[in-house]
């Protein structure tokens, strides 16, 4: 089964928003077994959609489309759909009959054009969206399938997780296309790539390489006829990279470090504070995105000026005369007081320049402390990252979670 | 003059990364008043690449593809392009010599499959390329132009910053499509398109709403033979739009809402500080974000655990016991906090429940609590969200930042 997306909106050409969407439902095919080849991003014209869906339809068993199918002038998706699988619309009026009582009991006037939710091409069943007006559409005709999903991120992704998958899954048979991620901190990639080499000429498994900031992931994939055989196929090669990169590979599948971090913690009935500078809230912000978060993160401090160093954290003034807020000494102090600040088992702390000039000492751009502080002292590591601000900020935190984690699990 | 991209790359469509090299381009284009209407994306399959690149010559007048320029035998796209401009590939002796020596002082040791990077078809020229070891190609042949670039980020941008800009820049004559943004906050988008109904009809300029969690942005986009021209066009609009909304349309083209807040506040020489609590550090790490924040912005507090909202924030316990840490108190009692903690003018504080279950004292997921304090008081707003834990964070910051900027630009 070959699968094609359709991105619609003039947005996602012009480069306005990320087709994170799209970016998701890539994901997911594989990890289903379904091949897909080709993608196209078009924008808000009725015509061109047309065309790119039957280019789509003329290659491709399922087609997806992303987007344009709310009720404004400039949501072309069902029409184009209609015409492309020529399959004309129709009202349904049990669905517009709930549109209009979802919108009374939200005190929104209700204004006609809400109807072009409620059609549907002839050939179409409605796929259900529990957090928008606008439903999918689910089209079957000539051996082809069209699934048109809505563009808000918020209700493509869990119709994407719920309904499609579940019917991708009935659908899609033979082989299984299966994946794993193995996350990995506190590498560089190419000492990943040295590491592992051998592996990384295979076929099936296929072992691919590639970086985020701060961390490395390798995807290992397997082709089998079955999940069972696929997973047959992956487990010793993941043993044998395990044996080769040791507590540096610290999940396999989507467990940031954060949550490697937690779980660690977790398990220990261990607590952790922070106190950040250079990344404003952002280690504290990454932490708690994690549900649960709350078991063993108690809190932390902002303390983006030198002054609330002093009063907030009790930095001691000499530090910052003496070597200034940039600097491994004052890493260690914040880190102290956070977690005496807290009453926490360990306490993370972030100090640096992320740029784009120079600080007031003159410490360049890119130099960042990070501390933990732990029932057994306190480290500190110093970074230089060659990168931009936001870039800077994001390995600092990454920089922080690994110190931690191998803390954790090498101690 | 109409362009199209084609990203080349497996894991693109796979979703292991984003297509962020293709959002750039698809900024740029427009701002050199170039069209695009559809974009590519195609694994490493040299069949499927040709068939691509075929595809957008018959349609576009300006091709560029992005990815698969290196030495592997998975770059693939130097080779397509042979075939689909019908102009065979050759050596290019100067730059084999080039890459030879630029190796040797590395001490990379030399393979030969390097020189595929020397290889360019007849019709094309090198693009220098400083920042890595392949070249951009510059191929025109029978009215056409294609434009290779190579995939690693820290290369691609400068190449199409650079060179490419200029070359464009040579060659587009004639209209200029010139686009502004108009971000609005604290106004849904249907209230939003219904303010601005008549505008949204018109053509030149078109005005096109989208939604992001808790904002809206208008895009007015002008054709007009230059930019003087186009701005003119457009300058109405925009202030027909203003009149229409008011404080809520916060700023044109690319400022968040949090650099306006800064904006705002280092124009009275004001302070902030913020206490967070559902969104663990996240309002602080999007304000610190912004360069030069260290200004007005003083830091702030994650108090994630209610402990911690007593110890370091001193919320009373009886509002905790009574109230809830999910409550309008707590979250009035933190901001005070925050404010004296730090001697901040004003202080931002948010508590809620971003899910995925009711929190302890049965409290809804998604309902959050924001508050203001400042000079004049302390203002608290309750807000529903119905999303997910991701997006009810985001939106807490969002409706934190608005109503620091409404205060700040309505007082």
């Amino acid at each position: 089964m070959i699968a094609e997306i359709v991105s619609v909106g003039t947005e996602l050409l012009m480069g306005q928003i990320a087709d994170t969407n799209a970016q998701h439902l890539g994901k997911v095919l594989p990890e289903l077994g379904i091949s897909h080849h080709n993608r196209q991003t078009v924008g808000d014209n009725y015509r061109r959609v047309v065309e790119a869906l039957k280019l789509a339809l003329s290659r491709s068993d399922v087609v997806f489309t992303i987007g344009g199918l709310g009720p404004t002038e400039d949501d072309l998706t069902r029409d184009a759909i209609a015409e492309a699988l020529d399959s004309p619309l129709q009202l349904v009026p049990d669905y517009a009959e709930a549109l209009r009582r979802m919108f009374a009991a939200r005190n929104i006037p209700w204004v006609e054009t809400q109807n072009r939710q409620a059609m549907r091409p002839e050939c179409a069943e409605l796929i259900d969206n529990p957090n928008g007006s606008a439903p999918g559409l689910l089209c079957v005709k000539a051996e082809k399938a069209l699934i048109a999903l809505p563009g808000p991120k918020g209700e493509f992704i869990p119709m994407v997780n719920g309904p499609v998958r579940e019917w991708l899954v009935r659908k899609a048979t033979g082989q299984v296309i299966h994946s794993r991620i193995l996350r990995i901190c506190g590498m560089g990639e190419s000492v990943v790539e040295e590491a592992v080499r051998d592996l990384i000429h295979g076929t099936n498994p296929s072992v691919a390489p590639y970086a985020k900031p701060g961390e490395v992931h390798l995807r290992i994939t397997a082709l089998a006829p079955t999940m069972a055989e696929a997973d047959a196929l992956l487990d010793p090669v993941q043993e044998q990279i395990k044996e080769a990169l040791g507590w540096h590979l610290f999940c396999v599948d989507d467990t940031p470090l954060e949550a490697a971090c937690l779980r660690e913690l977790g398990g220990r009935n261990s607590t952790l504070a922070v106190a950040e500078s250079v990344t404003g809230g952002g280690l504290g912000s990454r932490i708690t995105a994690v549900a649960g978060a709350s078991k063993s993160f108690l809190g932390g401090f902002i303390t983006y000026t030198p002054e609330a160093k002093v009063t907030v954290l009790g930095v001691p003034r000499e530090v910052l005369e003496k070597h200034g807020p940039v600097s491994s000494e004052c890493a260690k102090a914040m880190a102290d007081g956070a977690r005496r600040a807290l009453g926490a088992d360990y306490a993370l702390s972030l100090t640096g320049n992320a740029g784009p000039t120079p600080d007031v000492d003159g410490k360049p751009v890119g130099l960042v402390y990070v501390a933990l502080a732990g029932p057994d002292g306190t480290e500190v590591e110093e970074f230089k990252f060659r990168s931009r601000r936001e870039e800077v900020r994001e390995r600092s935190q990454q920089a922080a979670l690994t110190l931690l984690y191998r803390k954790l699990v090498c101690a």
